[in-house]
């Protein structure tokens, strides 16, 4: 039960990460192609490296190419649609990129907990896991990632890979630490959101 | 026969990547070690993220380090002579570029099915092989990565990766299955070049 | 003894290449999650990527978290003195970062000969390790990096990767290889910073 709660909520993060990477390849006019590999990397970018690092290979869409065809299948039907998503509530994005960004999180931690590494690593992971696609995105996009800069994102996302292996080791069951941590990273996050909420800047700048 | 003109051909391939990066290289006027350093990138850089991503560590190149010497002899001698090179005719490097392509599709998409990975991963591995080294190229130089825009770049590179593997499937056997791969995406690639050909952008931008 | 010395060093390394990563973000503003990292792209990116190559997975600091541990005391440390930095003498950080790349260079040299892949092997891995952290660092701070451009920076680093593996082969002890070795691309990175030394850029611009 839990476990296919997992599976499909990390689908459904895949998606929301697949259409940032969409909006942002239709913001810069690629072509299908581009809008393609800018959706995967930015939805599978971050577990791709957590999987090379961990030495988990073949990496995760190897071995399930569910991913990849709905990556695929989000791309197009977005392509398709999205000139009408202005229809859709403003909010709705926003809020379903902080529960992949949750979400993703948990996932990343749990699978470096899997393999019995040691805390730090799997909060670093988790961290990676949610955010180092976005930021691949960003890169090829020719921005500065927008995670390295105020809004509390990463932020969130260390809140929740701190949250998840706090609990674990409190004896916490994994469903339960996988609530409070997903909890505190979309609280965070929404929080961040609602009340354009950010960290102080470290600013060298003369 | 077939393993030894495919081995030459990867070579050649090689070869002309690395060149594409060292007109990079040329155009920001870099130092000799930052052109061997784009020289490689460009030439070895998709394999390479394809073998970590399948667990074909250690990379290809640590196995075989002819491609390493190539590639320093490629950036040495296309520097000494860069000056001479628009005696050769204009349409020879884009020619060769899309032999690489073709070829760098093939030869990555083959790995993948040798390691027994599904016929999508193939051709994912294949774009990934063709069109990833010069992606970090372009963002090592600053750039948007151009097969994210509108050249039929990475398109030619799928459609040779999905004649190759329904070519397989079909019963075909290796040799066929790499003739007909490498005619398509060479010429896709060339006929794009030669008419203009793009894909549609897709455009966000108000 | 020996182990040891590389082993402090080597954080010591991590140090250095931490508070270059803290800078930039400096100068770019980014909130103290985008300083922390860019501190640990910077201090671990290239040995990360030399580990995944060869396959020595999970990479060096999954094995060994005291790199994480220090890396993020440096990053707070560092934002909380910075604006007193200008106190030190204005030489310490080149000359550290200068014996930072020195080390890694041998390091990541060493782990590949370990593994018993080729010296060209361990050469270029060895510049990976000292150089494509900074590389990363560059290239997310939106910018090209400069390794690529006049600096004699990755010279260095090769010179003392050439030096490592030319002393081993003739015989000498780990000790000797090693202090040959950084005593090069210290030297040759010095005296490029104290005489403003560079390469001829390689220039294709009209």
């Amino acid at each position: 039960m839990l476990a296919q709660f997992v599976y499909f909520s990390d689908l459904l993060g895949c998606i929301v990460f697949a259409i940032s990477g969409v909006l942002v390849a239709g913001r810069l006019k690629m072509d299908p192609i581009g809008v393609v590999v800018l959706a995967s990397v930015t939805a599978i970018g971050g577990g791709t490296i957590r999987d090379m690092a961990i030495g988990a290979t073949p990496v995760f869409w190897i071995n399930d190419t569910t991913y990849l065809y709905v990556i695929f299948a989000t791309a197009l039907i977005s392509m398709l649609t999205a000139r009408k998503a202005h229809r859709l509530p403003s909010f709705l994005l926003p809020v379903l990129d902080a529960f992949g960004l949750a979400l993703f999180t948990v996932i990343g931690a749990e699978k470096v907990l899997s393999y019995e590494l040691p805390s730090v690593v799997a909060i670093v992971m988790g961290v990676i896991t949610g955010v180092a696609g976005g930021m691949i995105r960003d890169v090829l996009a020719g921005q500065i990632p927008f995670v390295l800069q105020k809004e509390i994102y990463a932020t969130a996302s260390i809140l929740g890979g701190v949250l998840y292996t706090v609990s674990l080791s409190l004896g916490l069951d994994d469903g339960w630490a996988l609530g409070i941590a997903m909890a505190g990273t979309l609280g965070l996050r929404l929080a961040a959101l609602r009340w354009h909420l950010s960290l102080p800047v470290f600013n060298l700048r003369r």
